[in-house]
């Protein structure tokens, strides 16, 4: 992240600082200013005045925080073991802490604007103690979503490199599909019937050997699990031939990416092959449309106009429907799953698309009562030459069609 | 956990209610009360006077709710999208739903204890706004780590479940350093310089294989690298002969498992021998004074004794010092990977072991100077009957002795 930016969201803003108070390194507020260095509790203060500082409390992680190349307020300059004696509270404790660091940068009260994730007592303890102190706090959370908008060259080569991790786990996904055998109507891999557990324990091996996470886990959810678009899939659940199956990933590794596909071993209902082409079709149509300048959610109206076309109930006409089209069409993807741009009616400048985003477009359709559903994603670049799908996988229901197209 | 136990605290507090405001289900202050439910953003809001509610802000998450068998606030009955629509900060967004939440299960403005993990922005802004509707909010941050502190039999069947996987890794670890073959001074595997990448690949896949993730990361971490507690090991680093490596493994399932063993490939030179001897011996002494009753301090002193009386440096003597044994002995482990039982100097209650609790013991020697470090460190369960070793693995440096021992 480039300090002008912040110094200028800081200006535009009134406000004299930013904090980022965070409990790990990986803090999606702090991760941007700290590359790959690896703490734990840690914040960073930022202003034009003092430049941008970087404090931890454990004295053990001192080679760490030298890896991020900031200044550094070590746990020595700011008291730590002295405030951890005398405070009779956490949120006393980083109320000691911010105030020592800002005492030492010579940071005055000001208007300041906080971001970060931490416990939420201790936090609104230590604020409220800095207000008593003569700073106004207001929140820095959208600060920080427009900071993290754009990503700097090395974070859009970590979300490519994590994309195509993620299209090998979908390879992956498809070979065992397509390798498995019906009895019945069981799917069986083996010699043992096709859980969801094994295809869900082979994407997790898959992306420890890349040195991946998934610390939003991922859903892989079968027919009636899949129906309702949150359910994770339940693990001892057996897979079956002319079923849906819904396989949504989004690992972490400095950053995310996010794909979805939806399988169906054997011959798959009408229902299904019809719900797969309006959802195929919706994809495209947002994929051209997707092109800076663009609101999300004019995307968003596009495609609930196709679904209606088809038949399809969506959330624009029948509000909170549970079945057709139930949700949203896209999300930023960055440090966070979810983050700018935004696809909803009532959004500023962060519903505008914009050459550099880096969106996820995920058209869907649900049927709880016919217990099936279908949703398709694809990770996307926009770039000043266009739009780039950085998850360019198949989109075939039968899994032999994977294996047809070279994987 | 108990509800009564709960209540009992708000009422030690003066508190009319908990509130827990949580980004995710596994948030430690929340994960005991849902068992193995998976919903994204939520809160928890309980009182004597109304019993326990869960509130959810998304509509597909409903059949994950309900899994918690706890009465749900739903996003209809929360008015999420109209909040969402009005709102103009996050931090309006959830003091809405909260009031709203509050009215729907009829809880009046008293004192609240808050607890859970969040956006430090937003809800520092919500409570505060809490505060202007008559809300005295407090935080509930110790009240959680109270109630956390002794565990379900599931819950203590789950760090058993874990503390076994650990175990696992572990072993396959020795095996792969007990199968290298040195080049010089290097260590060899399958043809390729055994790097630090190639041990965190391995325990990685183990781990995912068996479900667990490693949230909190691990530290593999050899000589100089180790000889600074946090360091985690740099992955391209290609391990030794003759060179101490400390591994430090801490994955969670629902609940954590914590263990270290430090290994030694070829001859390991005098000083890591003693070292080794002074921390396996320490450990025993910890291990033997760690009965219920006794304090965490107790055992961190005379842990610092027995050191100093071999001749290292202590944080006893030498406060601050970077070499010798440089931190404290132990922790409570749980849904956090420290929690209570504390072990410090000022403690209460919390500092005091207990029958129920489960501790990582975890002396160390550390030479930075040198470019060695030791570290062994046990899961132990509190048992009625006496201590119980969660983590019954060999202590030897050498990995080919590990083999000896039926691995």
């Amino acid at each position: 992240m480039e300090d002008r930016a912040l110094f200028a969201e800081l200006a535009e803003a009134r406000c004299t600082a930013l904090l980022v108070v965070a409990s790990s390194s990986s803090d999606p507020d702090l991760a941007p200013f700290v590359a790959s260095a690896r703490l734990g509790e840690c914040f960073l203060v930022g202003s034009q005045q003092t430049g941008i500082h970087l404090g931890f409390l454990s004295a053990m992680e001192r080679e760490e925080a030298a890896l991020t190349e900031l200044p550094t307020l070590d746990p020595e300059a700011l008291r730590v073991l002295r405030s951890e004696e005398v405070a009779a509270s956490r949120g006393e404790f980083w109320n000691r802490v911010l105030s020592r660091a800002f005492e030492v940068i010579g940071l005055q009260p000001g208007r300041i604007a906080v971001a970060g994730h931490g416990a939420n007592g201790p936090l609104h303890g230590a604020l409220s103690g800095l207000e008593s102190l003569g700073w106004e706090v207001v929140s820095g959370d959208q600060m920080l979503l427009r900071l993290r908008r754009f990503k700097s060259s090395s974070e859009l080569e970590e979300i490519r490199r994590v994309a195509g991790a993620t299209c090998e786990a979908f390879r992956l996904v498809a070979k065992i599909l397509g390798g498995s055998k019906p009895k019945g109507r069981e799917l069986w891999h083996q010699g043992a019937p096709l859980r969801i557990a094994t295809l869900r324990s082979a994407v997790a091996v898959h992306f420890a050997k890349v040195g991946l996470e998934q610390p939003e886990r991922n859903l892989i959810a079968p027919a009636e699990e899949g129906a309702v678009p949150h359910n994770a899939g339940t693990d001892d659940r057996i897979l079956r031939t002319e079923e849906s199956l819904i396989v949504d990933l989004f690992p972490r590794g400095r950053l995310f990416a996010d794909c979805t596909r939806t399988f169906c071993v054997g011959e798959a209902p009408t229902r299904i092959v019809a719900a797969h082409e309006a959802v195929q079709a919706a994809l495209a149509q947002a994929r051209r449309e997707a092109q800076p300048g663009a609101r999300g959610w004019d995307l968003q109206q596009g495609v609930c106009k196709a679904f209606a076309a088809r038949g399809h109930a969506t959330p624009l006409e029948v509000p909170g429907t549970t079945s057709g089209y139930v949700h949203g069409l896209g999300h930023g993807v960055g440090f966070e799953v979810h983050e700018y741009p935004h696809f909803r009616r009532r959004a500023g400048s962060e519903g505008r698309l914009a050459a550099g985003d880096v969106i996820a477009l995920e058209p869907g359709l649900y049927y709880p009562e016919e217990g099936f559903a279908i949703r398709l994603e694809d990770l996307v670049y926009l770039s000043d030459d266009g739009p780039e799908t950085l998850t360019p996988l198949p989109y075939d229901l039968d899994p032999l069609a994977w294996a047809a197209v070279g994987v």
